[in-house]
């Protein structure tokens, strides 16, 4: 029985994630999200209304026309965690294969979300709970078991399917974190185990793999630490305070909130996305939040709160989105005076966030800083810690799981090619058991470990 | 009374900091350092031979001659902390001044060792004790204070010179660290006192004013945990294991110590600087070694120990310096396989430093570097804090001091303009009452403040 | 009678300059110009109806109030050359002034432009040419020399006003080519000239002094040279090709009309900015267009072209701007598939121009490259040589005029700061006689030479 | 009849190029270099005594013990230039195969100085003169043909090997020069004939393929025009005056030459390099030098020299190389005051040559620029223009051939991927019919064209 790892999104760029692999005549899909920086070059980013032949062809979500030339049935598809570029398109493509989505539940509720907000297709695949540590026979030789993972949404899991031939591994997006509070640390033991069992293939993800100031990603006790001496003063002054972070990174959000809880202040987490990612999170007991905390999506209600803000600053603080100065976001939108909240000197705003290093992101963070500045505010730009692993936690993952090939994806070709190079120095051979793919190749395996 | 601000070194370069403080006929001199960036560029580094002359033509120490032209008489030679570029030049120009350096205890313990390993010159001078928070009356109308600092070698301080026209602040090399083991944080109160009394000068370091990435500065306990999530494993594993960090950082060293101290593994502290700064921490009881552990700097010493950890790598932990990759310091040696230890494949090498960013330094540290790996060693380039201020911390000490008058010290002069110019968001005007310098320039206050 | 040099604009960023110069109690006015990167930022570009106070306060164009200050009239504004950031606010602030507005013809020419389509202010200034080479008597003992210049827009000049204190040079925007085809190589003998009969003090742009790549400024005819070898397969091939440029650098337009004379492809000059610059320039001989040539900037012709090239585009060659992708200029139209003119597969576009390096230009000119490599255009991205001296042409203009006094202007101070260290470099010294001066700040010169 | 191009060196890094041809049973050798950077990592550079299996160990030169494994017969050595990254190998590897080496006659006088001075090897091969234009007759069914082409150094040729499956094309080091003295342009209408005649595979090198700042080569005659802007006014000076470059780029000291010709300067080559490369250049007719020139190469000629520019300076123009700073060339060795000639004050210095940027370079070139500088120097670093074809460059190539497969060469896994990309933007796919080798891989063409 052969195996093949089919490259469908997420191999040429960092984003619109897709791989399928087929085992004989069975197929698993992990992951189908969105390009969320082609997504962006729209005007228009409302794509519930879109054709996924449109959006295809734009480049925004995996081209899975491919997937009629395999001779083989999809079985299942599978979501590692709840982020838009492994989620983003199940409501585009999920629909064309009669197969169960599977996934954590922070995960699964998301998708569900997508889901109902979609316009234009109908998907009706059934959702399937899978929690960490929990095995699923998805056909009679292939089972899917979930490991505990860390990363910067809660829940996140690696997967790994058994086959006959060998365990292949999918990891994309992790990082190893032992210090987080929503979170446990990652199974290493786990790891450890499927490494003496044999791995076939680990499908890995490239991210900060050719960062060379870091090589060993820090946890996010560390960007605790850092946010709370930048908090402690401010905190305290007669100022207004608002820090901006990711929505769906609830560890973050909860440290953030940890350090303010006795401060005083009011905490308002404003904005949709907060009430997408946050809401959920406080519903599942993950985000705990002091009884006074608010969170508002809805306009009207972000305006009240913000001019109950401007009566008196000192009183809150402000969690929110928008650090990467997208005009529509709410952060942008502070910075040029369209809400009721006006930024006075010495005001602090907290970006616990990095630019996502597009062109066009760094112009409009820029901007957005140069107005707040403008204004009299305090900016702390980088207060953040990566969500993702780096070269040397890579290399100690491969020596945990000794895998016999090796496939980097969501990177373009020069992550990749940095990924085979970090797997030679661990004695693979590039072409010869480190694989590097392009978007509609296919690698197939056909002896087993 | 006029109060007068003399530039004598360090207003054109990182290094050789010397600044003289007139006020009516009695002169008192800040540091007294040496430019060790310009001192590395000669082949044979021992200067214990040479004529101060010869080094001031060649720019490795403050030009001081011009002091003759200046109509006062110097009462006090102050020295902040036990850094070369602060303390190194005390044993070639401090005869000539008839005059008592004054210092905290571990920084005068460094300055009789540098005045007992002089050659060239008879340093007399008389040694004075004063400690943070303490007093010492100068001249009649000259008051001296000790402020409690933060910065990355023990029993740092802020001094501060109490005069009939305002109070001048000497402030160069410090960080606002509220989390060390072995300091106390910053006498902030002090500074919030000093600010209400009225400061008519701050004159302050300038390092780090530039970095954009960072604007606060991160505290040692970051570092700290840094390097517990990389050594937690490494310590476990059977594998050689060298930390490199600046010997005369005792709050690092004691955090590398603490993270190995139940592992197992003895600590050796390696090579002539940690036998200096670190035998001497011990003696002050500022640093606690584990009772097996052994420091050597003998370089017979020094090779026997290592003999034993080729041995047996993985009972052992190596703390050194000579993360710049100079050729003749302990790690490039090793790297160079020119000790009793051998690097063999997976060995870890921590670099807990930064490179100081000069060509040279980067080439030899590139170059050492490419060895170890060339032997087969893992290594994590830059578990590292700064120990300065940034940006936004310099902001909050004029907001704390309220100054009348800025000069910054300690850069280049694009470094002191960006001084300026953060001086400038904060209400001051270059040229009015914010004053860039050149070495050999003088700033007069005729009116107090 | 003191000397006294007034920093109103272009002390602290480059662009809208400004400087007075007052001798006893006549004041000469040097530049009246725009913050180009500013005025971008305003959404609505049009300034034509907007009050100088409120440009004023949005750092649009200099702040010539404090001139309310200085006791003195102003006898003369003489602009130096007709670029917007020398010219742009004439139509704003010269009505303040009784006095005539001197230049030379083309630049005379354009700042008529600028103040017919002011829809503000009435500005009545009589406009006065004054050839290179020439001299205009200002008052009793002021008399005005233009010097003649290279830049990259014709009729350049350096101005220079002999006062009985000695002479002042204002020589803001030049490079030294010798190679020009429009515009005879500077006057060094005059440079030489001067220098021996003593120049108080020379005020001199900073643009490129910190590039350091690059230390002595190429020609023209090296722009030339690399747009030959690029143009000549290309004016051969069966496809569109589109060269970008300022539409104010003459010279370089000249060069792409030559280069592409004999290929049998007709020239398209196309937009508002092209028919501006160059009509004036043909009318007034400095361009010499082959017969069949067009220059079009009304939109309608515009598109009207454009239509006649999709038909048949290996008949045309269009030269144009918009080379910074700003949204409204005509290539980021074509790019974005806005006009009747469609980029195919294999086009080429040459952008003659760099990009003037703001974070927005960077994103706009991203922006527009992709989507022009999206239409599977070939980009040639940088055929083009700076407008601006370098750090040794500084150098050897120091040493030609061995002013008494060096005042950098049109920098930042960072850039203010690398020209003062090129100046201790030839012997001066800082804040004695090179000053580093603020917007607002003025220096004064009693002695004279 | 397959054909397998099998990547001995070069495809790891820049330099020790090596590319083996198999067709049926007989082998051609495409270059035997040396990686250059890593030779200079001994600290004895003298390789003369060394044997091939150490020089293989340290990756010096290629791993061409690979070959034994080579089921076929090695009928021809083929070197395409003189750059020692091309032909530096030949002494230690050649004599282990029984056949000729053929290259033009400049290559193939470099390549007998070589052999003769190496001292552990006997090589016996014969040297075999092939002209550019002309073919020769390999195997029965193999035919080598050399077109001409153009780099940095003269007699440059693009290898072709017409087999009975198609067209092999070897074009490693080549830039598209139409302007160059030496060297006429390349053989464009060959190209375009190979094309319409069917090329199998292109291999070629890939440097410069990264370069996002310059899409298209400089021609050389730009270089020209920067040095003699440069020189104009230095050789008319009372001061001392050294161009660096090159030894071997014959061209540009030609150019160099030709600007100093009429201006009263006796011109001295001097150094070991200028001797060996000049020497033979103006033997062969290809080096125009005036009269009165003298080449030096031994160290005592070279002191005398230099003696008599001390004597006079303003009488000579220096010509040499070292621009790379290692100590032991000529031009750090004056910045080090270690010759006859000592820097004076406004002694001018041209570098006509980039860094090769490893860290060692630029910390030695670094150095030697301050201390020159410290002299009084006034230095024109980056006088230069590339020798290699550039990212356009390349795609014209690439469109000229148009070739059934691509296989990039010289380079590390990023610039050879970089060059992947550019091929699928004109069509290609990676894994099929553009191919990333290692060193040591191999690539089949089974089918032909």
């Amino acid at each position: 029985m052969s195996v093949e790892v089919i490259a469908v999104g997420g191999y040429q760029e960092i984003g619109k994630n897709m791989t399928a692999v087929k085992v004989g005549a069975d197929v698993v899909i992990f992951d189908m999200g969105l390009d969320i920086n082609k997504l962006k070059l729209r005007v228009n980013q409302d794509i519930s209304r879109l054709h996924s032949l449109d959006l295809i062809e734009d480049g925004i979500i995996p081209d899975d026309t491919l997937m009629r030339d395999v001779d083989g049935k999809v079985k299942a598809i599978v979501c590692t965690h709840g982020h838009l570029d492994h989620i983003g398109a199940i409501s585009k493509l999920a629909h064309r294969y009669d197969a169960p989505i599977i996934a954590t539940q922070y995960t699964l509720k998301l998708i569900e979300q997508i889901i109902n907000e979609e316009k234009k297709f109908k998907v009706n695949n059934s959702l399937q709970l899978l929690n960490p540590g929990e095995k699923y026979q998805i056909s009679p030789y292939l089972v899917l078991e979930f490991i505990r993972s860390t990363h910067s949404i809660p829940q996140s899991v690696i997967a790994t399917l058994h086959t006959p031939e060998g365990i292949v591994i999918y990891a994309n997006d992790f990082k190893f974190d032992n210090h987080q509070k929503i979170s446990s640390p990652p199974d290493y033991n786990r790891f450890l185990e499927l490494g003496r069992k044999g791995v076939l293939t680990l499908i890995t993800g490239s991210i900060n793999i050719d960062n060379k100031s870091q090589v060993k990603n820090y946890s996010e006790i560390v960007a605790k630490m850092i946010l709370d001496d930048i908090l402690k003063n401010s905190l305290r002054d007669e100022i207004g305070l608002i820090v901006a972070t990711f929505a769906s990174n609830i560890e973050r959000i909860q440290s953030i909130v940890d350090i303010a809880r006795d401060s005083g202040r009011k905490i308002f987490l404003l904005g949709k996305n907060m009430d997408k990612y946050c809401s959920l999170a406080v519903d599942m007991d993950l985000l705990d939040l002091p009884k006074k905390s608010k969170i508002y999506g809805n306009p009207n209600d972000v305006d009240k709160a913000l001019a109950k803000v401007e009566y008196k600053r000192d009183n809150y603080l402000i969690i929110t989105d928008g650090h990467q100065g997208e005009h529509t976001s709410l952060l942008p939108r502070i910075a040029n005076g369209k809400t009721p909240f006006n930024i006075q000197k010495h005001d602090v705003v907290v970006l616990s966030a990095p630019v996502i290093p597009t062109q066009n992101n760094i112009a409009n963070r820029n901007l957005m800083e140069r107005r707040l500045l403008g204004c009299g505010a305090r900016i702390y730009p980088n207060a953040h810690v990566s969500g993702h692993a780096c070269r040397e936690d890579y290399r100690d993952f491969i020596q945990m799981l000794n895998p016999a090939h090796i496939i980097p994806t969501q990177g373009n070709l020069r992550m990749l090619s940095a990924f085979a190079e970090l797997a030679e120095e661990e004695g693979y051979k590039m072409g010869k058991d480190v694989h590097v793919l392009r978007n509609g190749q296919a690698q197939v395996f056909d002896g087993g470990v």
